[in-house]
C-alpha cells in the first residue's frame, strides 16, 4: 500500500489542525454526474453496479476526477448486510430500496444470523481493496454501512416508509422482537466494517438515516445503544494509523451531547442544526462533519459560495471539522455547482485558518 | 354564548395550575373514527366535508362523543389560505394536498393577493359559529391555519415533497421572491386567524409542519419571523379571557427557546423531543403541548398506558402541560386506543399533581 498523498481528512477526523477543511459529499459518486449515469447504464441496475467490483471502483473514481475532494467514499448500499441474510435487496425503479423477504413473523426473525463477510459480502471487499488500488494514495477510502436500527427499519417494514409504522408498532407492542433483530444487525455490521478495514478503507461511517424519527427514550435504547455497541467493537488502529469513525443520524440534532459519548471519532450533523451551537454542546470531544443543504446546490454559484462561507464560519476554524452536506446530494445537482462548492472550501477555509494564527 | 363548563384546556395553556393535564389529539376527528368515514362519504370527498358547516360541525363533535376529549378542533385543512387566493386546492385520493395553479413564475407571485375571510373563506367561519352553538359551552374551540412559511411550501412546490426542492431552490436562489410570498401570506394567516377568533375559537394553533426542514438560520429568516409576525398580530382576549396561542414545529426541537420568544403562549412538541429537557430550556416562558410518539397507539392497551405515563412523568406535574400526539394520529389507529390514553391522562395527572402538593 502507497502512502498517503493526502491525509488531511483523517486528521481532521482526529481533531488535528489542518491547512484548510477537507470536503467530500455525501452521495459524491452519483447519479447528478452523466458519466456516473452512464455506467449505471452499463451495468444495466443500481445493484449490479454496486456488486460489480470493476465497476464500483470505476463510480468510485469519477467525483474524484472532476473535483479535488480530500476523500472517496466506497460506492455500495446502506443495505448490503440485510440482502446478505437473505432477504433479497431490490430496487423498483424510482422508488428506494425493498426487501423481497421482509421480516413478517417471529419464525423469520428468529432465523436471521450473522452473515460473514468474507463469503457472504466478498463483493463488497473486492470493491475496498480495487478502489485502494486505484486510488494509489492520493485521498482515504470511507468504508460504511447502515446502523443497525435503519438496517431493521427496513427489514421489517419491506421499504422504506413515511411514518414506519410497522417498525414502530413492534417497537411498542413487542420490543423484546425489535430487540433480538436490533442485536444480530449489530454484530453484523461490526464484523462487516472490521472487514471492510481489513479490506482497506481508512475511515468508517455508520448511516442511522431512521434513528432522527424516534422519539428520545426509544432513540436511546433502540439506535444508539446498538450504534454504540458497533464503535465499540470496532478495529482501531491498522498500518499503525487511527482508523476513525463517524456517526450520522439525520435528525439526530436534539442528541448530539449522547452521541458524542458513543465512541465514534465524529458526528455528521444535517443541515438542521446550528454548526456553532453544535459545537459549543460536544466541545472538543469528537470532529464535526457537515453540514450544508443540498438544496443550496440549486442556485448560482456566488451564492453556492456565500452558503458554503456562511457554513464554514458557523464551524470556526478550529480543528476537527470535515466540510460536507448535510444529506446525500441530489441527483438534479448542477455538476459546476460542486466545483464552486470544493474550491469555495478550500480557498476560504485557508484563509480563516491564517486569520486564526 | 354560554359560559365553558370545562376550561382546563385554557387554564393549562396559560400556565395556570389545573387539577389534571387536559388532552385532545392532533387530527382527532379524522379517518381512523368509522363514523367520521362515514360522513366523509356522504360528502363525496375531504374538501366537500370541510367546506359544508354542517358536515364540519358534525365530525368537528365525533370524538367528542366517544371520548371526555378538554377540547373540539376545527375541521378543516392547513391549506384553505391558498385555496381562497385561486390556486385550487384538491386532494388526489391516497395522496396529499395539491393544488391546480402553483406559483411558477413572478407574475404569479406578484399577482398574490390577502383573501378576505369574511367572503372568501366564509364556509370556514360558518363552521366555527356553528361548532360553537353545538358544543354549548362542555368544551373551547381551537381554530388554527398553517404558518407563512408551510403554506409556501405547498404553494410552489404544488403539492408534498421529501426535499421540498422547488421552494429551496427558490430560498437559496430568488429569496426575495419567497419573501414577498411570505409577507402575503403573513397578512392572510393574520386576518384568517382573528377572523376565526372573532367568530368564536377560543385558541388558535399554528402549524409549521415544514420548518423543521430549513437549515437552523433559514429557519429562523423565512419561519419563524414571519410566525412571529402572526402571532404579534392576533387578537388577545375574547369576551374577556385571552385567546391563547399554540406555535407547533415539526422537527422544530432544535429551536425551541426562539420559539418560546415568538410570543405564543404555547409550543407543540413533536415525539423527538424529550419533555423535560424541553421544559428546562424554556422555563415557565411559555406551555407545552405533546408528545406522545402517535405509533404508541399500535400497541396493546397496558403499553399504551404505560407509554402515556412516562410522557406524563417526563413533563412532570408542573402548570403548563396540554397532553397531545407528537403529530396527527394515524388512520390506521384503533380507537380503543384512544379510549384508554384519554383515561390515563386524566387519572395518572390528576394522581401526579396531588402527590406535587
Amino acid at each position: 500500500m502507497s502512502a498517503l498523498a493526502n491525509d488531511t481528512l483523517l486528521r481532521a477526523l482526529s481533531r488535528e489542525p489542518t491547512q484548510y477543511a477537507p470536503v467530500w459529499l455525501m452521495r459524491q459518486a452519483g447519479r447528478y454526474l452523466p458519466e456516473y449515469a452512464a455506467t449505471r447504464a452499463r451495468a444495466g441496475s443500481f445493484l449490479a453496479l454496486a456488486k460489480s467490483p470493476a465497476l464500483a471502483t470505476e463510480v468510485t473514481l469519477q467525483p474524484l476526477e472532476r473535483y479535488p475532494l480530500d476523500a472517496a467514499i466506497l460506492f455500495s448500499d446502506i443495505l448490503t448486510v440485510p440482502d446478505a441474510m437473505g432477504l433479497g435487496l431490490y430496487f423498483a425503479e424510482g422508488e428506494g430500496p425493498r426487501f423481497e423477504r421482509p421480516l413478517r413473523d417471529e419464525a423469520a426473525v428468529r432465523a436471521l444470523a450473522v452473515p460473514d463477510p468474507a463469503t457472504e459480502l466478498r463483493y463488497v471487499l473486492d470493491a475496498v481493496r480495487e478502489i485502494r488500488r486505484a486510488l494509489g494514495g492520493r485521498v482515504p477510502l470511507i468504508g460504511f454501512s447502515g446502523s443497525p436500527y435503519t438496517l431493521a427499519c427496513y427489514m421489517i417494514e419491506g421499504s422504506g416508509s413515511f411514518d414506519w409504522r410497522t417498525v414502530k408498532a413492534m417497537l411498542y407492542a413487542r420490543p423484546e422482537l425489535l430487540h433480538r433483530i436490533l442485536d444480530v444487525n449489530t454484530r453484523a455490521v461490526t464484523a462487516y466494517l472490521n472487514a471492510q478495514i481489513e479490506a482497506g478503507v481508512q475511515a468508517v461511517m455508520l448511516f442511522d438515516t431512521w434513528g432522527g424519527a424516534l422519539s428520545a427514550a426509544a432513540y436511546e435504547s433502540f439506535s444508539l445503544a446498538y450504534s454504540r455497541k458497533v464503535l465499540g467493537g470496532l478495529t482501531k488502529t491498522r498500518d499503525d494509523r487511527r482508523v476513525p469513525s463517524i456517526l450520522f443520524t439525520k435528525g439526530g440534532g436534539q442528541w448530539l451531547e449522547a452521541m458524542a459519548a458513543s465512541g465514534c471519532d465524529a458526528i455528521g450533523l444535517d443541515w438542521t442544526t446550528d454548526a456553532q451551537d453544535a459545537r459549543r454542546r460536544v466541545g472538543t470531544r469528537v470532529a464535526l462533519q457537515g453540514n450544508l443543504d443540498p438544496a443550496a446546490l440549486f442556485a448560482p454559484a456566488v451564492k453556492v459560495r456565500a452558503e458554503v462561507r456562511r457554513v464554514l464560519d458557523a464551524f470556526g476554524a478550529a480543528p476537527g471539522h470535515v466540510f460536507n452536506l448535510g444529506h446525500g446530494i441530489s441527483r438534479h445537482t448542477p455538476p459546476d455547482s460542486v466545483a464552486e462548492l470544493v474550491d469555495e472550501v478550500h480557498t476560504y477555509s485557508r484563509t480563516q485558518r491564517k486569520l486564526a494564527h
